[in-house]
């Protein structure tokens, strides 16, 4: 699961999008930051070496103009110098700057520049596993919103083994609007149809009950209008619905989605902790354990964050992906892969129709 | 844990506390609602059983009235004529009704002649394992509240391995105020002082980020008040706090309550499910997992609310604990028992000082 700090996010001129979409058949080019993350650049390199060893067609076709410290990019540029474009920035925004005030200041950042090539048409989407507040600042002030985008949201996929939910906003409005939240809806049904292949996605509003006039004065305007204006609105969604594989997107405020999301990272892993505890208690668990070892790990992986590879943020005029500070080499490689499916399926485009369509 | 639905509490007049409330060496009479609880009345009966077996001196000073069906319940009284007086009613609220219209109709409810009883000032404190809803709703109507607390909240202790929690609101207040949020705070750390036994609890608000200045406009107005009159306050806690015993009291609006301790539940019955699955997918497997299986009954049981056995409602005149619907016989003994604890205690006179303490 993907906990993200808020992020401050500020409104922004909006953008037309359709310089920044490619269609499926031509290569798309990913602008990625090489600096972004806790084992950057090092581990974002070797992400990188790891999707070029793929040869599936889809990766082959995949180009990258790599943002970040000259001595340390280059010589991958050197060994791929058909795949990478370099351009060396001097700065870095850490997970701990004030997001805004980090990107105000820090023009020569990997993460500011990399903001620029894509606005500037010279990379179609935008890679970083970084500062998540930092990635959703400078992408909102210079990628621009989707027209008609009130604010843009962070979402995130929660890999539940009876069928993965995209939770957003997992964190980056925390004060909302009805209008906000009927969007968010809007974008996270796009995403689970074109990006996760859900033909019908079954869209909720979380909640605390089942019923309309459940919840918040918030909740129970929104629920009324989620009824008339979002096609796979299924009801309100309860906290417990959001590992049960009962719903396809699942729509919340920022300051919710990341308190749950963070809520559940934190109970995974302490039960994962107790198990392992209970394996270590004794000779004969030990025993038992060794033989379960491998079913286990394969459960822990399956919930962890590396399969799924990053967080994406929707209503942006261009695709955008934050991966997971903590991100190793497979979540860098997935993560890049992801963007470049989001571009691939002119995902900001179908994000301008579906809240078009809803006024 | 224990989620719990919006019992929708209406404001109500607020009432002394002196007549609840008994001192720690007298005998504590506990109302309990024979008809709550999915088993009930069959299940309320065998947890009353099991904890007149207790020889412990505190469990034998436990005196019950008990309300509801007169022939399913006039055995039991039969059996322990001096420990038990029967009321008998003829209706029920069940878990399904809306609460306000419930109370309001059902006057020969158990739960409505329940809190009567304890309003009159016939028993000290009354314990369900009925709806929650109703609970309240009656509870606030006929019990009241200490003066000076604006709203009630249902506090839920998290079992969490590292150190149990008391988190609250777990549902009764959707909308909130700053001020509904500082005297949850107060409330619970009361609550954690004198019946948990911590001599100085940590209490936390949760919120997206540990800096003051994260989070909704409600957030952040809310440590600052947090800061200046709760003696405990500790910062703001995250979601990962939940279950990693670095706070005692963690306080929060009753719609992120409800959904936070909702997504908990459902991720510890998915994952343990998850577990099954991988201990019955083949033979070496199940041998293992036999092996395990003390160690790991040990732990979900740890999880479970059983070892708890309900939630205190805190800010009513009375001390009131609601019991999970699921109630095993344990889980209403455990129950029972704890009502008899929190108003020996003195709890609502407490928490009466502590809200007057903070204006």
């Amino acid at each position: 699961m993907t906990p993200h700090n808020n992020p401050e996010t500020q409104p922004s001129p909006t953008q037309t999008v359709s310089s920044h979409t490619v269609p499926s058949d031509e290569p798309v080019k990913v602008v990625v930051d090489a600096m972004g993350g806790d084992d950057a650049p090092g581990v974002v390199l070797d992400g990188i070496r790891q999707l070029f060893a793929s040869t599936d067609p889809l990766d082959a076709s995949i180009q990258l103009i790599l943002v970040g410290a000259a001595d340390a990019i280059e010589p991958l540029q050197l060994a791929y110098p058909d795949r990478i474009d370099v351009v060396a920035t001097t700065e870095v925004i850490t997970m701990n700057e004030h997001p805004a005030a980090a990107v105000k200041q820090k023009k020569d950042s990997s993460l500011v520049v990399g903001c620029h090539l894509v606005r500037e048409g010279k990379g179609d989407a935008f890679f970083s596993a970084g500062s998540t507040g930092g990635a959703m600042t400078a992408a909102t002030l210079i990628i621009g919103r989707v027209r008609g985008v009130r604010r843009p949201a962070i979402a995130t996929v929660i890999p539940a083994p009876k069928g993965s939910v995209v939770l957003l906003d997992a964190g980056a409005n925390t004060d909302v609007t009805a209008e906000y939240l009927l969007q968010f809806a809007a974008m996270g049904e796009v995403y689970a149809r074109e990006v996760m292949g859900v033909a019908h996605p079954r869209v909720g509003l979380l909640n605390v009950g089942e019923e309309a006039n459940k919840g918040s004065q918030l909740a129970q305007d929104v629920y009324a209008l989620m009824a008339d204006n979002i096609a796979g609105f299924a009801g309100n969604a309860e906290g417990t619905d959001l590992f049960r594989g009962s719903f396809d997107v699942i729509a919340t405020d920022g300051f919710t989605g990341n308190i749950v999301l963070k809520a559940m990272e934190g109970l995974v892993a302490g039960l994962f902790g107790e198990l392992k505890h209970i394996f270590y208690s004794s000779t004969k668990n030990k025993l038992a354990a060794a033989v379960l070892k491998n079913d286990l790990s394969a459960l822990k992986d399956q919930l962890d964050i590396e399969a799924i590879g990053g967080a994406p943020l929707l209503g942006l005029a261009a695709s955008v992906v934050i991966g997971h500070g903590s991100s190793g080499a497979l979540a860098i490689e997935s993560g890049i892969r992801a963007t470049a499916t989001a571009a691939r399926q002119h995902l900001p485009e179908l994000i301008a129709s579906a809240v078009a369509a809803r006024g």
